[in-house]
């Protein structure tokens, strides 16, 4: 029964993902999207974009690292794509990942915060592959609220295109045919600076 | 280009999932609970309590079920789980399910389909275990709304018992150790009739 009771409380303690907020906007602009939505819609387009992504790759473990990545922003708080860096946002996000999984049994504890690590170190090709999904779901959430977050933050091209890297990198098709195209009719509208 | 344009249109539009919602309540009772919230947390249910389901199960389409099983109510609206009966659910979802996932393309379009309707039947293995984690997801939101929908629609005994069924056939222990006792005891404070 300790064992359910433990999966149970991480079960309750995470519905809090369903209010820690963004800076995107969702549903035509109607509202900031929260952690829980960005996580499931990162998912619909890690399972959209897949073919996209050249290198071999266990797509169900690339699915658990992008629906737990944000599970430390519980505790550490969401830090804005653009926004102002925070110095301590690693060390903070560390221990909210040791605090958030520790709730589990120690074996999907340490499961979990392996995941979590690999996701941050982006150097398997999981890893990879769900930071491309996680940095492409910001840019879809710009593109239906024309550019939300880049107005906002007054952002140059070279700020855009550095956190499209991993998305030229190991999606380029995408890049090249989709994304590049659209940050090019945002620069000539004056939002992307 | 045309297979992106296609795909990018069916994730774009299934941004209105975060605007479809539900009878739970999330973050200690502050407001309803929206389909992408709902997917998400389902798809966590599904990471933590895998063990209980003995069967054989290929997890990762049974996450691919979870994260799409509701995409149809983006047309076709959600039927509160203790709310009235609605007569034309089957066809009006079945019709919903083509519309949104002829969106994307054609090997898509088939793969996602044919997804949906196996979660629908509920008779392989991976749609048993969705099934189990869609059930469980309700009913962790009325441990930590104090009953809300069992309050709301008035819910005798047997509807939860009926609501249950998959858990207790699939995931036995879940249900004996944790889910029973539960229902007892809000039974006990008049909650459940």
């Amino acid at each position: 029964m300790e064992r359910i009771q433990k999966q149970m409380d991480f079960l309750f303690e995470i519905d809090k993902m369903k209010d820690v907020f963004r800076q995107s906007l969702v549903v035509k602009g109607k509202r900031e999207e929260n952690d829980a939505e960005h996580s499931w819609h990162m998912a619909l387009v890690a399972l959209t974009i897949k073919e996209y992504f050249k290198a071999e790759m266990n797509l169900e473990k690339a699915l658990k690292m992008i629906l737990i990545h944000d599970l430390v922003e519980i505790y550490a708080g969401d830090t804005p794509a653009f926004g102002q860096e925070r110095p301590n946002k690693k060390s903070e996000e560390i221990k909210a990942a040791k605090r958030i999984f520790s709730l589990l049994p120690a074996d999907q504890e340490k499961h979990f915060l392996n995941l979590w690590l690999e996701f941050e170190e982006c150097e398997s090709n999981e890893a990879r592959f769900a930071n491309v999904c996680d940095r492409y779901q910001g840019f879809m959430q710009n593109l239906t609220s024309d550019g939300h977050t880049w107005k906002k933050f007054n952002v140059s091209m070279e700020k855009v295109l550095k956190r499209a890297e991993p998305i030229k990198k190991y999606t380029p098709e995408l890049y090249e045919k989709y994304m590049l195209p659209e940050f090019l009719k945002y620069k000539e509208r004056g939002i992307i600076k």
